[in-house]
């Protein structure tokens, strides 16, 4: 037996953030339960120092997509066996390893991003999209995706077999004009469709209410609720935009 | 600014196994270098106190794909900018973040795999297939593979566009009869066949040479050529099997 055969259940093992993300997403609440669900959401992955050295990152840029490690560094770092995936309407419980919880041992995340663009200007700035990542996020460790090495030939995904359903978003007129006033108005109404369009209301609420909720995107406070048409459907209504603070 | 958006560049988080992994591949030296690539290698995860609790992987079974986040632990914790990637014949450097290398800054790991069975008889050990990880890896998270979240619409992959080639495999006389004579020989013969197809040599040793070299695979050695066919052609020539210590 060598000397890395021995038993280390005990060790710990130290892992420093080696980039930061700057993020259209300012609160956890909102945001699309996995990467790739709201392709509009857009935000930058800051390397940090010794990590910000152009030579790291040479060649990324013939990659499409990146796998980011990072940290839930909102979540706490408690954690219980059960966990209820939204996905189950927030009833029925599964394994914290058999669901993509925040709340899990080590807080350790990972998301399937889109790379834009590479500035290596100043440090190294990497524009990504499609992302899942509250502001501030810390990012542990970025891998190329390899289409050959991450797709299996078959698969059987449980309980979460297909996307999530979408709702139809409409906006009041207050809303529309605040749209029309941006700059970017345009990239910021297919951001607030995206992410409406999952419903990120707690799982138990899905039917249609009278409540008004609030999701901050950017620097703006979005407030929707869920409506139903005359046909009966459900579709979630933006009633207001208010620029706050970011 | 809330306390979470503070600065943390000089923050390190504390990453705990919850698993170890035991494998068929007792030595860093052989593995495929991405997961999928020999089928045929089969490893446990075995899952570590606290996390051994059959409730942390209810509804795991459903999935046949999970990814597995582990330490790169028989790996150096000093790191390069610049690494030599096999595929481009470990002559051109690109940067570490632009490749899966295992001397990376957090020694972290990332490998999509086969799950195969779940043994909750005594703890909990998960039954895997075509993995690349060395016997002994501590295992730091666990997360079931989702088809519609983990495959881009689109994709490049840079210098790693497709799967590495792979070369025919033939066995020596005696190798044959060592497999004959085993009672894992079938699954033993599928193992060496996919290991040696990838041509785990040194990326700069490419073409046929002399040299015998070997690889651990479960408890033999596998010692093995480079040759020629007539026509030309690579092929990996197994020498000779022999019985060691696992």
């Amino acid at each position: 037996m060598t000397h890395s055969d021995a038993p280390y259940s005990a060790t710990t093992f130290a892992v420093d953030p080696i980039g930061r993300i700057e993020s259209d997403y300012p609160d956890k609440f909102g945001i699309p339960r996995q990467p790739g669900l709201a392709k509009a959401a857009r935000a930058t992955l800051v390397m940090l120092p010794p990590y910000d050295d152009p030579l790291t990152i040479r060649g990324l840029d013939a990659f499409s997509h990146l796998w980011v490690t990072f940290i839930f560094h909102r979540s706490p770092s408690r954690w219980t066996p059960l966990i209820r995936p939204p996905r189950l309407g927030g009833n029925t419980r599964v394994g914290v390893f058999a669901s993509r919880s925040t709340h899990r041992p080590n807080r350790l995340g990972l998301s399937l991003v889109e790379l834009v663009a590479v500035d290596t200007s100043q440090g190294v700035r990497l524009q990504i999209q499609g992302h899942d990542l509250v502001n501030g996020t810390p990012v542990v460790d970025i891998k190329p995706h390899l289409p050959w090495a991450d797709t299996p030939d078959s698969n059987q995904a449980g309980y979460a077999e297909e996307p999530p359903d979408t709702y139809p978003v409409r906006f009041a007129p207050q809303a529309e004009r605040f749209l029309d006033s941006r700059r970017d108005g345009n990239s910021l109404r297919e951001l607030v469709v995206q992410v409406l369009a999952q419903d990120p209301r707690p799982a138990y609420r899905k039917g249609a209410e009278q409540r008004t909720y609030g999701v901050r995107l950017r620097d703006v406070d979005v407030r929707f609720q869920a409506r139903l048409t005359e046909a009966g459907a459900m579709l979630l209504y933006v009633t207001e935009l208010v620029a706050g603070s970011s």
